[in-house]
């Protein structure tokens, strides 16, 4: 199946000056925090290193998480500042055609950034968004503080959650709660990527765009074709794919002698 | 020589958040800029990958850096946002001891930064910091626009540069004006660490500290003893070397199926 998917001809790399004025934009309105520069600055070294664009094991993954968002009966969307900022329209219409809720969703909560998210999703296009001031009240357990705080009509009773950029913790109660985690992080060492159901390690600002491609082409087939999708993928291996991947591409590198221009510290 | 040199024990993963920390808070009183913010995150990335510790290519690097600097007539130690943020006191004594000038050195100047990085260098101590307003009216050629200035008693006239974090492009040309420059980056593949003529690939904030233990033991040495320890130092074969690390930690992680636990994208 994956076979069929074309991955857009465009080089990222053009766009990753791009996407990081959009983020330092969002934090000057207040929709991404200061830390989340910081996380983006981690994430922007990953994508470098796995060369700036969607990899074979990343489109495998986002088919076998595209079969259980389809086959779901409460998908929910997670949306923080740095999804909101950099993903805003296609996370509102991936939540149109898989049905999903969308809920902000914040490490670091406060009324004036749930309230901007929330703002910019309602911007393209979202009619209903959870997550925000007094229905964010719901607790999961296992999980320190204000980080706990969701929605009972949202993760709260959810089956399948989509969490791109999401914290360990968080990701590891979710799934202790029953609930199947879709994870999108660059990382492929990382705490969420390694307890989620399905981690796509790709750039939102990529996997989304597919995301909705594989969507569109799976949703006229039968739950059974659905669920053999999901059931034959493997998260563990898919990981050590990735990361297979990115030991190549040093090796090569570092064979031929040839530098990333793009991952120098430029800017400070 | 390397040998004898013991790395500090403490364990700079539970530093990693107080770091964080520290250039937030240097953030908010405008030392550092939103762009140092996410260039940070990159250096955490490839920090965890090198797993947080100074390799030993590292300090075979900081040695023949040590040598170049003791031999050197003008050194000058360049200093932006991040690196008064995260090591002043370390610069400012490293500078002492060495008898290197500090300059200001930004990729984006206002006055208000130069002057709040020359306000967070005097608190620790430095007494004369170049590179700030009117004194930052040399150019150096063949780089663009504001981040070209340097001043004409500092950088213009050094013969060795330490840059800790520095732009690809300058490092470039500082190089093809004939200067020794030592690069302290993260980030084995960027081109500032291609282009230096040393480059240490470590976190500034336990680099500098061992640079001066070094600078110590090795400022008795006669000038024939330092000079044979830089002119047998070899950059290309170092970078080499700390590429083959990150590609032999990525490869046990990947058979292990361990992840880091530090790699997450925490407070988003």
């Amino acid at each position: 199946m994956t076979e069929e998917i074309k991955i857009p001809q465009k080089h990222p790399r053009t766009e990753s000056l791009r996407i990081r004025e959009r983020l330092i934009k969002n934090f000057k309105s207040g929709v991404v925090a200061s830390a989340g520069l910081i996380a983006h600055g981690r994430g922007e070294a990953f994508d470098y290193i796995l060369g700036e664009k969607t990899t074979q094991p990343a489109l495998k993954a986002i088919e076998a998480a595209a079969a259980i968002l389809l086959t779901a009966e409460h998908p929910v969307i997670s949306v923080n500042g740095n999804a909101a900022a950099l993903a805003s329209k296609d996370i509102v219409e991936l939540s149109k055609i898989t049905k999903a809720k969308i809920e902000v969703n914040l490490f670091y909560r406060s009324s004036e950034r749930e309230i901007a998210i929330k703002r910019v999703l309602e911007e393209v296009g979202a009619t209903k968004v959870l997550g925000v001031g007094e229905a964010a009240s719901a607790r999961i357990s296992e999980v320190g503080s204000e980080r706990r705080r969701v929605d009972s009509k949202g993760i709260l009773i959810a089956d399948v959650v989509l969490v791109p950029l999401e914290d360990g913790d968080r990701t590891e109660a979710l799934v202790r709660m029953g609930k199947k985690v879709i994870a999108i992080d660059l990382n492929p060492l990382s705490r969420t990527a390694q307890f989620a159901t399905i981690t796509i390690v790709d750039n939102i600002v990529r996997a989304i765009p597919i995301f909705i491609e594989i969507i569109d082409k799976l949703k006229t087939k039968d739950k059974k074709k659905l669920e053999h999708i999901a059931s034959t993928f493997d998260n563990k291996r898919t990981l050590g794919e990735v990361i297979d991947l990115i030991h190549r591409r040093l090796s090569e590198l570092a064979e031929k002698g040839v530098y990333l221009p793009i991952l120098e510290v430029e800017e400070l």
